[in-house]
């Protein structure tokens, strides 16, 4: 099943997403414009608002609420992605030149700041203090985990524990975010929130694993980045930890580690392809689809319900 | 009149409003507590704070609301301080060195976002999405203010439009939020907000312009950072703009613009503090300060109006 099936009961309101998010770069600044348009144009499978809508649209649909929450999460994804382009000095993401490597670093953060802002005032549409509260708890989740991927860069000693926490802060608390954000603007029972809550944690979980699976298996134009650039920026992923668990010594990662050599970032993505690693990240990912799952079944909505299913199926299936 | 008389219809409150900045650095991690105590041990003067407070003094004053919104435009200032030392490569602030100086850009940039999102979690506090929608408003302002900042350096031709334009997005816009949220959670009338909004508005950018002149008479031992920083950087202040203007020809701004040769600067400053610029700068200040207290007189109470009164005359006091 392919996106668009999965999406068919929101299609309309997905297209006023994509309309708004390009609405904010008409602005009067012709090059604030330019910078807006450029990293608004592409807005990728525009998972997050749709996450929202399919959660909202299990309740009490409104998009008075729920359409500028959808556009909020899309701005605060974006946001965050143009400044851990700086941080990274990324100079491509999804295919496209980043804001930093054309406007350098310095418009690179005002632009994320700019982006928060943005946010912000869609969150604020939402007339709702609660959900305003989770989604600056979350911005706040997102920037000490990544704060924490910083700290942990180059480092051989990094559990499996370690792992999780930080792919929670950094990928699976904004899709938490958006799931719940969806039920409460949908004035669902805390007992569907606590679900949403519950999805969207592990399919962000599901979903970010996938993601550091095919840093190791997919292509530079498929990605639209480099291939190992996680391990080239010394982050640890879950194929990596998997290789060094296996390998103690010897290990190419640990090698690269100490040497910077990139030589031995191309001998571990060989030998995590030749060792069955890869299918065993996946049946990781597959559990934490499944523990996503698990009690939709209690949703009263079947549509978006089986939606929401096959949504997470489609993530896992990325890449395989 | 000092600070601490000006204060003291809110001197307990603004010991609130500290402790609860202090508060934020407990955290678990203890290098996330460490760069967070870093930052917010030392406040300065805490003026966006106590304007919150003295303006929502002079209506219902509910620190429920007033509390948190104080320390949350704080917060915001913070943030967008540690942001742009990382874009301005600035080593101290404060007299304290810079997040960048210590921990690199990176750490700033994450850090700086940290602190919206704490900035955003206390706004949510004050349950009241108009305050949260002028706030991310505002940091939209604030954020587009320096992006037009940083395209204007090293500039010659701009005009005083740009300037009063770009100040009131860097400066005047935040003190601008920090009086109108203290008149909107105080319950006040409309024609009250509208006044501390005018007040705000103005005290700001009287405020920048003598910091801006302060850039040019202090020493780096009062204000914290170099003489000069201003035109080191290549941002145009009112006192520069009148040294241009008055000096077509020859000018050591533009020669210092062209060669970035730092002799210039400091010729540059001697012509100003020579020319009788600083004066002149001073009563431009003073009218933004009548501007700002022009309709303070229709406000209710007495204590918090005399206040507000004083901390204009104090701001455009400062270096005199």
């Amino acid at each position: 099943m392919d996106l668009s099936q999965i999406y068919a009961p929101i299609q309309e309101d997905m297209a006023r997403v994509r309309d708004t998010l390009k609405s904010i770069s008409r602005v009067d600044s012709a090059w604030l414009a330019e910078q807006l348009n450029h990293v608004l144009k592409e807005t990728g499978k525009s998972l997050r608002p749709a996450l929202t809508l399919l959660s909202g649209k299990s309740f009490q649909y409104d998009l008075t609420y729920l359409l500028p929450m959808a556009v909020s999460v899309e701005l605060m994804h974006t946001a965050t992605l143009v400044h851990d382009d700086a941080i990274d000095k990324a100079s491509t993401r999804r295919g496209q030149r980043t804001i930093n490597s054309i406007w350098g670093d310095e418009i690179a953060i005002l632009m994320g700041d700019y982006l928060f802002a943005k946010a912000g005032e869609y969150v604020a549409d939402t007339q709702t203090p609660r959900v305003v509260k989770l989604f600056s708890q979350t911005l706040g989740t997102i920037s000490s985990g990544e704060i924490a991927q910083w700290r942990a860069a180059y480092n051989p000693s990094q559990t499996r524990d370690d792992y999780f926490h930080r792919i929670y802060g950094k990928t699976a608390s904004l899709f938490s975010l958006s799931t719940q954000a969806g039920a409460i603007l949908g004035k669902a029972p805390e007992e569907s929130v606590a679900i949403m809550k519950e999805y969207g944690d592990n399919l962000g979980i599901a979903f970010q694993i996938v993601d550091d699976i095919l840093d190791f298996t997919s292509t530079e134009e498929a990605m639209g980045k480099p291939v190992g650039s996680d391990l080239t920026q010394g982050t640890l992923t879950l194929p990596a930890m998997m290789l060094m668990e296996r390998y103690p010594e010897d290990n190419p990662i640990q090698k690269y580690f100490e040497t910077r050599d990139q030589t031995h970032v191309a001998a571990a993505i060989k030998m995590v392809l030749d060792s069955g690693i890869v299918e065993e990240c996946y049946r990781v990912a597959a559990k934490y689809r499944d523990r996503a799952c698990l009690n939709l079944k209690s949703l009263p909505k079947a549509e978006s319900r089986e939606s929401l299913t096959n949504l997470a199926d489609y993530i896992i299936r990325q890449g395989t």
